[in-house]
Parts: structure tokens; C-alpha cells; sequence
């Protein structure tokens, strides 16, 4: 076997594997991305939570990163990364670590989309963004919601007011770049619209931030925007193929696991990647293509074709042939090392502790930590 | 406030509780059964991973135990348990690290299913159990099939037969007490089948295992079995309920969560509990009675009848009413906390670093860690 292939089969299985070739391929692309759209990056970092990882999405140098936990951002400030953004709507009770790590140096932004919030953060001298809803996913107020305008008048009367934020959860449901751009257009718009507001009620918005990494990749035009915001476009996963925002040779993530027992009668091969390495997102499940728990690949990393973990309990997966699909199983001795594309890249990792790294350039694995918690 | 809900509202938000006066009481309970059904108990460690809870599963002394990786075989068998059986079909690349917990003094058991694996085990002198099909859910040879024999022989020529095991996975989706006390009749006649089987070839059978949660709460009779396992009846969760198996005072696990957020032109209460929190399981999809993400409690643990966590982003959890319900959201202002009932205790539990744990006597909040990794 080949000298990688040889290191990962002394790995103990399952083992979360990281291609460091792809992941480099897919930092590049978007941060000529947002250069050539004349935004500023702001990776977020919620999906990788490593040190090492954070390092490389800004070049080298520990840029201005996006985080979703207050652990992460302790942990990457820790690491050198000063300018931060939380998004995640702030709650009161968390403003004593935001004002720990401010008295640090550090300079988070945090999120709201509420006069109470802009309230409590304005009283402690927190820097926020405001979030704007721009197709109704989650949290954020609308561009015409009287509240924006007294959110802000808010902050500004404190000196906190940053700017404003929007997110297009919707584009994860979103089928090809077409629809991936209006997603992007959408949330371009709303943010724009809200600054607008601001703006023409007197108040100062430098920051107009967008993103999510479908409407990084398939966004137009950002007129308007400031900055770019994605996350998972790092390692990419099936659910992004899924919807066309990346291909499968993307994917810088799997699961390695081992061949562990056989029911040929069920067409069944069973492996000990269970939920627990591969996490019990099912993605894919409404998708055009459901992947199950993930699409089986050989230890070179080459698709089986139609070849899904079916089934999943806590430390078993079940590789069957995707349903509506003939053929025979392919001969997986016992013993035999796999590699499964995920789902959801956020919680696949999030199932491990370290990251084993091919390295781009020949030489052994190496081992880059993951940090969890909140 | 009484006192223990102060002590909750000085955590940071999301964190996991667990309640001792209730996990003593499933714990306890089903102690008194396995007695009553002359059988040894076993209990599976997997949804635990943690040392404290096995010392209280073996009232006190660290007794047999199931676990579901190697990583919890060697964490327990350093905190003093002995009496280990690795229930996940073996590897032969796992034999290293069992025959080293082997000349550690660890009385550990591997699981296996086919000649094969038998032919591994038998020459690094590990002794296996032979797991056993009762109801095609997952791994396993039936009794009748002559791989079984086959495997005993090889298994006895070393010394390493133990006996048989059989896990009627399929209970956890049979609904009420009758659907789950016939799945613990066929895992019980299965497993006492095989036995029989491998006794009618002269080979001994001494360890006849079986169980899951559910039929170890239904079965009526064990007659030929030897021992009971059983893991997520600790902390049971709303899947165990939803099928009847336990009612929603018995479930010892929640996640503590705050408000961040509110639209309530939608009925949409935004907590910061997502999936990272919650874990991905949607194991009440399938149910009855759909829970979504799971059921919303207030900082006591009352249910709030009909709110359920709607949908999750990985660290923003969407609060409404249970679709096809009526009736206005409770007033639950910025900052409130609540205490969000898992689906899956298993997954739940698996996605914290620590139980903060509410005690069964007066006294402050106790910090319980778990551990991870394989």
C-alpha cells in the first residue's frame, strides 16, 4: 500500500481523517473569492475548532475569524486572534467572559436583535452587530422593523454599534448556484437595506456582514457588503454536494473505520463507525440523493459507487447498497479500512477529539487537537 | 429561587444536568428485577462514560459491566472494574490493546459472529462471547446456523468459548409493554437456543446474555439466561417514553439552556441549545408522538406542556408549540432558563464534557466528567 495508506492503517479505528491538499484548495478558493469581490474573509471557525486550522484560513496569520461559543472564542484569542465576532445572539448572563476577554484585548463583536440585548450590552461597553432576518431561518429582525432603528439608537448612544449581520440559512435547502446567488442577492439585500436604515436615521454601520458558505461561493455581486462570513467550506461535506455547492472530490473529511462483521443474505456489511464517529445529522435525508450516514469510499479515498452507511447505532454502522440500486457488494474482507464522506462536517468532527492529517507534502500523519465545550 | 435552581442559574449555558434521586431510582429498580429474575446484571456503561456512575450502577463496588469501545475499557478497568465485556463485534486489529488489558488483570470478553473472528481470538487466547440474531436488527448468527457450531469448535479448542449473547434491538420501536416483553422472549429463546445448540455439540456454554432497556423492564421469565444488560434506564430519555418504557419523571438527564432571543410573529422562542447541545438524534420522529429536539422544561424540570424544540442550528435551538397544538407560548423573557428532555440519552449525554449533577440530599451541585473517544 501506499505510505499514507499504510499510516492510517495503524490508526485505531474509527479515526476522524483530514486531507490537508483539499482543505488548503478550499481555504484558497474562497479567500480569492472574497478578494476578487472586495470583501473582507471572516472564517468561521465553529466547524474546524482547532488552533492549527485557524491559523491556516488566514494565511498564516491569525486573521479576523467568526466563532459560535464563547469557548471558542477564549480559545482562539488565547491563540492569537484578535478581532472576533460571536454569532450567536448574545444572552445577558454570558456579558461577564465578553467583558473578560474585551479587558484581555481582545476585540469581540458580539450579536443581537433586540432593544433588551442592545440594552445590557451597551450598559457593559460590548461592541454588537445587529442581525437582520433575511428569509426568516432563524433570529434577526427585519430591515423595516421599527426596532432596528431603537436597537441602534441603543448602541450608538453607548458607542457599540458595529453594524449589522446577515445570515441566508435558508441556502443549505438551496439546489444549484442559481438559486444559491439569489440566496446570496436576498441576504445582500436585507443587510444593505438595514445599514440603509441606520444610516438615514443618523447612525453610523462600517460593518454590513454577510454569509453562509452556499452564498459565499455562488454570490454576484456584494455592493454593500463589507464582509464574508462561511464556515464549513473548509472541509465541505455530502450536504453541500448535495445542493451543488461543492463536488465530492472537495470533501477534505471522512470517518476511517474497519470492516468488522458481514450478513450476506442481508446484503448487509457491518463496520464500527457507528453515530458516535460519524454523528447522527442525516443531512441528506431530504435531499435529491439521500447519502444515509455517509458515502462509503476505500482507503485511498475512491467513491464506492452507490455504497451507504444505511444504518447507524452507537458504535455499529450498516453498509449496504444505497436503496433502489442492484449489483453485489464489493468483496470487503473483516479487517478491511474504509473511509466514509459525512453528511454534515460540523458534526462529524464535533463527534472527535483530533483531527489526523494527511499532509499535503509527503511525510507522516499529523495530529492537530480539537477543542470542545462552551 | 430554591436552592438548587440558584445553583443552575450561576452555570454557563448549555450544560448538562443530571438529576441522582432519579437516576438511583432507575438504577435500584432495575437491580431488584435482574434479582428477581435470578439473573446477574450487567449494565452497559456506554451512555455513562463516566467512573462515578459505574461505581453507583454496582451499588458501591466497581461489579460486571458492558461497555461499547476499548477507550471505556481501559478507563473502567482503571477505576477497578475486572469484569468487562466489549460488546461491538472484535476487530483483529483491536486484539493488541484486549490482550494487553488481559495482562493487566482485566477479566475483559470479546463479542464475535463468525469462524473468522473466532480463528483471531482464539490464537491471541481472548475469550468471546458468540453473539446471537434474535430479531435482524443489526449483527449476530442465528441459532440454527451452522457457523455456529463452527465458531464454538474453534472457540472451545483454545479455551475461549464463553457463551452466547443476543440484543433485541428492535425493541426500542415496539410499542407498550406486551410488544416489549415478546421482544425479550425472542431474545431470550434465541439466545437460549444457541446455548443449546453448542451444548447438543459438547461444547459448554456457561454465560447465556441478553438484554437491551426495554425488554429488560418486560421480560416476564429468563429462564436459561445468565445475565441482564442494560445501559440508557440510568438516565431513560423521551424515546424510552415514547414507546412505554418509562414515564417522563423517570428521565434523569436534561440540558440546561438559556433564552437568547424571541419572534413572536412566528411563536418562535430562540434558546441557546442546539444540536451541538442536543446531539442530532431525532429518535421521536418515528414515535407516536414527535418531540422534536426535545421536550422544554422549566428550571425545576415541570414539562411546559406541548413546547418542544422545533428545529436546531448547532448552537441556536428553535423553541415553538408542538405542530397541531394551540394556545399562546408562555412568557419566557431574554435570559430565562430552561431544561430541554433528550430524545436520546445515549447521543445527549455524548455531546458534554461533564454532568453537573443536582443531588439526591441537599448540597451544592457535584461535577461529574465524562470521558470519549475509542
Amino acid at each position: 500500500m501506499p505510505p499514507a495508506a499504510a499510516d492510517l492503517a495503524r490508526l485505531d479505528t474509527p479515526a476522524l481523517l483530514l486531507d490537508e491538499a483539499t482543505m488548503t484548495r478550499n481555504i484558497d478558493r474562497l479567500a480569492v473569492r472574497a478578494q476578487s469581490l472586495g470583501v473582507t474573509l471572516r472564517p468561521h471557525l465553529k466547524t474546524a475548532k482547532s488552533p492549527e486550522i485557524a491559523r491556516r484560513v488566514g494565511g498564516g496569520a491569525p486573521g479576523p475569524i467568526t466563532v459560535s461559543t464563547l469557548a471558542e472564542a477564549e480559545t482562539f484569542h488565547a491563540a492569537g486572534h484578535r478581532d472576533i465576532l460571536y454569532a450567536v445572539g448574545i444572552a445577558p448572563a454570558k456579558l461577564a467572559r465578553v467583558t473578560a476577554l474585551l479587558a484581555r484585548g481582545c476585540d469581540l463583536t458580539v450579536l443581537l436583535d433586540s432593544p433588551e440585548q442592545a440594552r445590557a450590552t451597551a450598559a457593559a461597553g460590548v461592541p454588537a452587530l445587529i442581525e437582520i432576518d433575511s428569509d426568516g431561518h432563524r433570529s434577526g429582525l427585519r430591515p423595516g422593523d421599527p426596532a432596528l432603528i431603537e436597537t441602534g439608537r441603543i448602541l450608538a448612544a453607548r458607542g457599540t454599534l458595529r453594524g449589522v449581520l446577515a445570515h441566508a440559512g435558508e441556502s443549505y435547502a438551496a439546489l444549484g448556484i442559481a438559486a444559491q446567488a439569489d440566496c446570496a442577492e436576498g441576504e445582500r439585500r436585507a443587510a444593505v437595506a438595514a445599514a440603509d436604515a441606520l444610516r438615514a436615521a443618523g447612525l453610523a454601520c462600517p460593518t454590513v456582514s454577510i454569509g453562509s458558505t452556499p452564498t459565499a461561493h455562488a454570490a454576484r455581486d456584494l455592493t454593500g457588503v463589507t464582509e464574508l462570513r462561511a464556515g464549513v467550506y473548509m472541509f465541505f461535506d455530502l450536504v453541500m454536494a448535495g445542493i451543488g455547492a461543492c463536488r465530492l472530490e472537495d470533501i477534505a473529511l471522512s470517518v476511517l473505520t474497519t470492516v468488522i462483521g458481514h450478513q450476506p443474505d442481508r446484503g448487509r456489511i457491518m463496520i464500527d463507525a457507528g453515530w458516535m464517529a460519524l454523528s447522527r445529522d442525516r443531512g441528506t435525508a431530504a435531499q435529491p440523493v439521500d447519502q444515509g450516514y455517509g458515502l462509503v469510499c476505500d482507503l485511498e479515498g475512491r467513491v464506492l459507487p452507490d455504497l451507504i452507511v444505511s444504518a447507524a447505532n452507537q458504535e455499529h454502522g450498516i453498509v449496504t447498497r444505497r436503496p433502489g440500486t442492484n449489483g453485489p457488494l464489493p468483496e470487503l474482507p473483516l479487517g478491511a479500512l474504509l473511509r466514509i464522506l459525512p453528511n454534515h462536517a460540523c458534526a462529524t468532527a464535533a463527534q472527535h477529539e483530533r483531527y489526523h492529517v494527511l499532509p499535503a507534502t509527503p511525510g507522516p500523519l499529523m495530529t492537530w487537537p480539537r477543542f470542545r465545550g462552551w
